[in-house]
């Protein structure tokens, strides 16, 4: 058996590592185009940003490594230019001699991964537009803060890279300007889970610029500041160098040309295996399209384990076992000055654009037990099909605990666990480490609440508007010091405490929107009035979550 | 509907809470004969130490807030001393005025907990003869260590209480000792896992006696340390003050009494409602025998997180929902300076005892990324059915990232999830919070490659032992300089990376076992033997593993 990967790194390496395990015999062949195999992409914001000091870290799997112990034949600066199918072949160049030669496979794997998008802005290509992709990039950047001391930076794209790089630089002491076209950053988040970390990216010296596109670079030698980008408002900023972070793009060419199909993204089809429609091509990583986890569509998301995976999956297929893919859910995590952003499944948007009847509850639960220190607190969205409550995605923001909570609810929407799954799950506790009653419980006992019918719930935003918010009668159940400090415009302040001896005083003829901070005292006003028969509802995510999505402008 | 719960912790005070929410009519009275309810008792060690500053952050939910948020009858210093179950009534003594009178109930709820387990040991009812269960016995230690200055303690029993306890006294400068009539410390996880921890314990300055027991407390009262423990071993040691925290057993004495099914060990049988053989009486939390989740067997685990959740579906039931208690896996999570010890499910030893066909396998993988800074090192070991992989019990010890990785493989569990089900799933990924393939996806891979014949593991202490094992070839195929610091007896050294160039060398009539530091290379080297024909196998969790559980005395 002859097996050519092209792409040496995270789907490419980890198939060649994996195939040569179960076949000892097999010729395998890694070709890669740059000058390293196996190094850490994750890693090069923080190389960049000094917090990954040495270099060499990067390199996860050198080539002297990947040849001893793993007997693979790697060729690095060489590459693939051309596939013949017929003849099982590809045609390699050799990038330090330029020469081209002709190598048969038995077996292909395509792990040429995804480039960063690059549209045709005026400039883009001059040399101060970085891009951070490979070792390369990073090398570059890195000696731009470092050796030629750059003050001063432009990111275009506040994807997760983007946010990184971000960080990274503001670490190496640049001011550093995030133009991003959306109206949120990390888009694959929902917005108002995000507009905290916008405004804590603020709060660390990133300014940021949102609702903006760059639409020209323009070069200005003169100044140590080489370089203007024009902005859609028109603002102008001068910068040492800009990045561009827009979002990455299959490196199908190959396919292309090989005739292999391609989905709507751009993505080589593959099948459960990571088969292509040409059986002896496997496609794995960022240059495959793969399915949903969670709506069975096709899709294609970046990211480092489902590469892994999918290559230790082609390598099992090409030796003759049955492994399957069971799709990708999109589980992915992002740091921002020590905030953290996880998720997994689908988002919001995507259900609304799919259409897909569901569901959603916020909670605000401590990391750990409230009572012993350093407690701090995260939001946690949860979403639900609203007839069998099976869970389709979460997304958790905070400070500590974050990933743990999302890695939980992977887990349950792995295991096709519904909400009232969550009630029922059993998690480590003691008081450092979490609660008796965990965050991810605690979803679990709102959503399914709300799908009882126990918990009648608004979304400020959606059934409700600040604005026409008097057409119900909103009632405040928060202490009177927390409604002093602020709170909903025409609300009324009754505290939980003595909502009962104050029942007179509700109306009967339209429905309460009861609120308090987070939802918690809301709930148990909406469950003592809903059983004295008032048409209530709770405000869910409480006051503090119409603060964090930003929709109450001024404290009124 | 008039409810009576008895003890306003854990348990009671959550199904008080509940059955409010889903009955504003109903009559709810909490008895508690202690002077609080709802404290944190698992904060009670950290208030000891002074982690836990405020002793009012103990009270979770005091009495004014259950009254007036769950318009809850509190009644706290008030003891039920007998149930009368034909009249559905509990005679009750308020221990202030000591005055008895009796209550009617539609419904009982007994969640009175454990209590702390007390030999007939000479000497132990004396008044320097602690237990750690409230807050008056955690007032009482707290005086001795703050205002008393006691220099010197004893502690009996190195269960996770008993740990903490000692944690907590070195953190007022006390002398301590933790005697432990075991082998190890913290009896629900396996002896090998929790071996670092002991050294960690006496680097920490506790003077650690295992095997041994105390068999009389003699109080010396002319002396400051007011006590002496002497122990079955002949020592005697003397102390200011000595806590027992050898294990709990349920406070059982009212259902005794009033004729309820009582299981083997003590707690009081219930059903999946929580319901005792008399409909109208709930058990809950420690005094209840419930199912393991795993095994489906009877059994008593004290643990909050059940107990909380005990509490609600108990409720849920006597309102008239059909709420199910799916048993208790056992998920618990200790820190020990620094350290965390993490588990679910079934231990070893419990698998053995039960004659279940497990497998098991360790792993040492680092929390993140080991090419981001601070990644640190844990061990997990993953119990599973030997022939359909249905994963059994974890356990993980390490410094960061353990509980995570607990709470997904409880997860797992939960979903009745096999090894094959952990290859595929999806965690977080950046540098700074796991790694492509998680500690838990790898975990999967290994125990997956055994199950699958790929990769023949032996343990060493069961198939294998240290003396016996030069009728095998040991073959150590880690560097040279690895091999050069400490080896297992008999062994060659052969590195991985020229163990191909070297096959001449090895035996063709006798088993190969082979190991390297954690297990990773001797898979390689497994790998690559077996295809060519040799009979090998590797040394489960490698030398790091041996020398962890202590089988290897002095290095060879
Ligand atoms: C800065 C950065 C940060 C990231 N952070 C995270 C993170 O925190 N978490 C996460 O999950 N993911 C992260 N990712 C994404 C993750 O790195 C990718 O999803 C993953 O590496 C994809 O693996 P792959 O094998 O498909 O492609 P890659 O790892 O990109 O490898 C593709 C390789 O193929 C080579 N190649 C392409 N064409 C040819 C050819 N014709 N001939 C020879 N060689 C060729 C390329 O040179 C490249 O080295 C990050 C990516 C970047 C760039
Ligand atoms: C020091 C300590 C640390 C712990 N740490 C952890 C941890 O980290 N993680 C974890 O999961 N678990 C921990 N636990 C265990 C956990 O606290 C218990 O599992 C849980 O509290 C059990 O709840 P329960 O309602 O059954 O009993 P409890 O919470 O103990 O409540 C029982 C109450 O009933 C009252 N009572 C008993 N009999 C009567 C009567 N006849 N009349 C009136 N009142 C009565 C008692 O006074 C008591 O207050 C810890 C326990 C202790 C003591
Ligand atoms: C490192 C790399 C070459 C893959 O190598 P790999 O050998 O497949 O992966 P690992 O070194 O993690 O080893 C995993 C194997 O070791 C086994 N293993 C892991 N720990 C073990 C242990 N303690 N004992 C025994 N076996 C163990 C696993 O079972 C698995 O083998 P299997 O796939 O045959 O079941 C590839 O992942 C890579 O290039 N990574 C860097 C690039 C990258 O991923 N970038 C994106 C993220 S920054
Ligand atoms: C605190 C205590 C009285 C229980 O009170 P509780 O009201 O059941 O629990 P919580 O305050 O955590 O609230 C949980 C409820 O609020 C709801 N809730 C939580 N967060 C919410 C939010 N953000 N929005 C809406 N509802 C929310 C949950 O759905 C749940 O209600 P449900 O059970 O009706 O579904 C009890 O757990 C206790 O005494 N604890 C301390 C003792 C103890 O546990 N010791 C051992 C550990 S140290």
């Amino acid at each position: 058996m002859k097996i050519v990967i092209v792409g040496a790194v995270a789907g490419g390496a980890s198939a060649a590592a994996r195939a040569r395990r179960l076949d000892e015999d097999a010729e395998i062949i890694l070709i890669e185009r740059g000058t390293e195999p196996s190094f850490a992409n994750c890693g090069l914001p923080y190389y960049v940003g000094g917090e990954i000091e040495s270099r060499s870290k990067l390199l996860v799997a050198p080539a002297a490594m990947l040849r001893q112990r793993h007997r693979l034949d790697v060729r690095t600066r060489h590459e693939v230019v051309g596939i013949d199918r017929d003849a099982r072949s590809v045609s390699v160049k050799n990038l330090g001699t330029g020469e081209t030669y002709c190598e048969s496979y038995d077996r292909l794997i395509l792990s040429t991964g995804a480039a960063p998008f690059r549209p045709p802005i005026p400039g883009i290509e001059g040399a101060h537009v970085l891009e951070l992709r490979d070792l390369c990039d990073a090398d570059r950047m890195h000696d731009l803060v470092t050796t030629q001391c750059s003050r001063r930076a432009v990111i275009v794209g506040a994807g997760f890279i983007g946010v990184e790089v971000a960080e990274n630089l503001i670490r190496r002491g640049l001011d550093v300007t995030l133009v991003e076209l959306g109206g949120q950053i990390l888009s694959p988040w929902d917005m108002e889970m995000v507009r905290p970390l916008e405004d804590h990216l603020r709060e660390k010296g990133v300014k940021l610029q949102l609702n903006d596109s760059a639409i020209e670079f323009a070069s200005c030698p003169q100044n140590e500041n080489n370089l203007i980008v024009k902005l859609d408002s028109g603002r102008t900023l001068p910068a040492c160098f800009a990045v561009v972070c827009i979002g990455v793009r299959p490196v199908n060419k190959l396919a292309v040309d090989a005739g292999l199909e391609i989905g709507s993204r751009g993505g080589i089809i593959t099948n459960e295996h990571m088969q292509t429609n040409d059986p002896n091509i496997y496609a794995v990583g960022d240059v495959a399209e793969v399915s949903d986890f969670v709506t069975g569509e096709p899709t294609q998301i970046p990211l480092a384990g489902p590469a892994n995976r999918q290559g230790r999956i082609a390598a099992d297929h090409i030796c003759g076992r049955s492994s399957k893919y069971r799709g990708t859910q999109g589980t992915s995590v992002v740091g921002v000055f020590g905030q953290t952003a996880a998720m997994t499944g689908q988002n919001e948007k995507q259900l609304r654009r799919s259409g897909h009847a569901f569901r959603k509850i916020y909670i605000h639960p401590k990391d750990h037990a409230g009572y012993f220190p350093g407690a701090t607190q995260m939001t946690l969205k949860l979403l639900f099909d609203s007839v069998d409550g099976r869970i389709l995605g979460a997304q958790a923001v905070g400070t500590n605990g974050v990933d743990k909570r999302i890695d939980v609810i992977s887990m349950a929407i792995q295991a096709g666990m519904s909400v009232y799954d969550l009630e029922e799950v059993e998690l480590c506790y003691a008081p450092q480490f979490g609660s008796a009653k965990d965050p991810v419980n605690m979803a679990g006992f709102v959503a399914s609440g709300v799908l009882r019918g126990d918990h009648p719930v608004v979304h400020m935003g959606d059934e409700l508007t600040i604005s026409e918010s008097n057409e119900s009668e909103l009632l405040d159940v928060r202490s009177e010091q927390e409604f002093a400090r602020g709170h909903l415009p025409n609300a009324r302040n009754i505290p939980l405490e003595v909502l009962r001896e104050n029942l007179a005083e509700l109306p009967r003829d339209r429905r309460i929107v009861v609120y308090c901070h987070v939802g918690l005292r809301g709930y148990m006003a909406t469950r003592l009035l809903q059983q004295h028969k008032f048409d209530v509802t709770n405000l869910s995510g409480g006051f503090r979550l119409v603060q964090n999505s930003g929709q109450l402008k001024e404290k009124s």
